[in-house]
């Protein structure tokens, strides 16, 4: 069975991402477990005098998850054409604990936005900090559901796009192929 | 006088990046005044639903002043190979504010760091935010200041070592006549 | 009069993007005349032995133009999540000449792809390369025209798809403020 | 015996980048054999209509070179805050070859300039480049030559620098780790 933790990007309540991720149980492949992180909200901006006293506990709550899972799956939306603030200070928190979390851990990007783009600025982005922090990110099916407004049952809170839910799937079943490539003991 | 404000990405106390920005007044060219902006540390983590309720003073005051200046100086470290949370967080607040204050507005970037590269990537992805923004970005020369320790004096606070300090004052000369070129009314 | 030169990034004869080149002199607002670079073909691959002998004629015929123009627009296709290699090497031979003909000239960039982002990727990367060369960049909007199979005719060899059409009259209208603004000699 | 080949991203003669690359043998660990790739010079420009006809023979001895090799090298330095031209159309050329060679296949970078980032503008698109590609990326340490005038023995054409040095040879050393792990049957 993997085990797989899912960190969602937005704190809005009715955020397409946190529904995507919640949609995500249902489209993994058999032996697959996906269950949602630890929330990011509670952790503080990042400051080093902080570090110094004590690393929050709910950084250390994140950072805990993430080293437990075989895998994990970063489901964001993209401001101002790179990854939220929010979520980059969740990720600057986690990277500092001691065996850091992220280190040859599997890592699989999705994002959603209401631009045509589908948030694929803030995936490079992302990209380029797991190169730092020394993760085996996921290539390709990538996920980036552009127009997000309608492809969605918000009542439910699911992600019903057919060809968005196909391209998923997809990437579920080759991610988990890709676990067991590069982390055999996973 | 061209007004300026610096906005420093980092919340450490003794940050050198908050040391850069406190030095800049006296590299300054005569006819130039610099600032620091309002803290971003009382900025809450941006949330669509918090922003549906109130945009919060301390992001309205961060936009107030960027669009009270006639340029700024953005002076952050890079964090895991890109922008700090912290600082795109805040940015990620004035991006939403009405009269939008990064819009047309010049802009220069400057970083200090313990690694090799001075926080070079955290300027590009700040430059692809900053796109979206419709910022008019100084080019170059660029100020990335490698190997921070010991390019400063601690006690003081301030910037000491000569060649990234000649460097600043080539780059503030030159972003004076970039202010003046590309906003005439300035 | 503004004169706008356009650098075609690819050479394949029934090219989108040349097709895209040669549709804007229609969409170009009064006072702005639009005409096609010297051929980016005949230029041999870098290589500073080559150029320590002397700077092939293509490139110095390109050089000329872009200098020549008052603004410069690239139209590119992406290959492989960048720059076409081929266009990237045109603009290595052109920062190699002398009074860089990419210095402080205004520069707008449009793409079209087959794939959903429409060349995004290739355009961020050609914004840091035009860092380097100290050029002004026009921001938003950009043009990225995604599925472009359907959205010409391809007998005429025009962009048809209105859409694509009225962004790109808008970028060229604002563009032309821009030039005015920031090279305010053109 | 893992085979690896190396791709350089200069033509020039006296190339740091190609220097780096042949002082690579001497620095690999015991059953790492190192050799260059066959040369992307005669690689001519990307043409979808050439394409049509026949794939060079020059971009198809390349291609052959990376699928038969346990990993790949990409040795290269940074033109205008990017890929170099040349090296991007080589590349160009093999992600159109049947069984495209990068998927799957493990790769490395390595950039020497004589500027203060050592290239690593250049990397960082590239890795954009191989996510496309679906290449399994090694992550760090990172190789990034800065000032690279001084670090070269350049009569006998060899890296000298020890640190520089030191730092390939963990670098390779983890190389050979991380294609076993993520390449098992290589």
């Amino acid at each position: 069975m993997l085990k797989i933790v899912t960190v969602c990007g937005s704190l809005r309540a009715e955020s397409y991402n946190a529904m995507v991720a919640r949609t995500l149980p249902l489209l993994a492949p058999e032996g697959m477990q996906i269950k949602a992180s630890p929330p990011i909200e509670p952790i503080p901006h990042y400051n080093a005098d902080v570090q110094a006293r004590k690393i929050p506990d709910a950084a250390t709550a994140l950072g805990d998850a993430i080293r437990a899972a075989d895998g994990v799956i970063i489901v964001t939306p993209e401001y101002n054409y790179s990854v939220p603030g929010v979520l980059k200070n969740a990720i600057d928190w986690v990277s500092r604990l001691p065996d850091q979390p992220f280190k040859s851990k599997a890592v699989a990007l999705q994002s959603a936005s209401q631009g045509i783009l589908g948030g694929a600025r803030a995936q490079y982005h992302l990209r380029q900090t797991l190169v730092f922090l020394e993760a085996f990110v996921f290539n390709r099916p990538e996920i980036m559901i552009a127009a997000a407004k309608g492809k969605f049952d918000e009542t439910q809170g699911h992600l019903t796009d057919e060809v968005s839910r196909g391209l998923i799937k997809q990437q579920l079943a080759a991610f988990a192929s890709f676990i067991r490539q590069v982390t055999p003991a996973a």
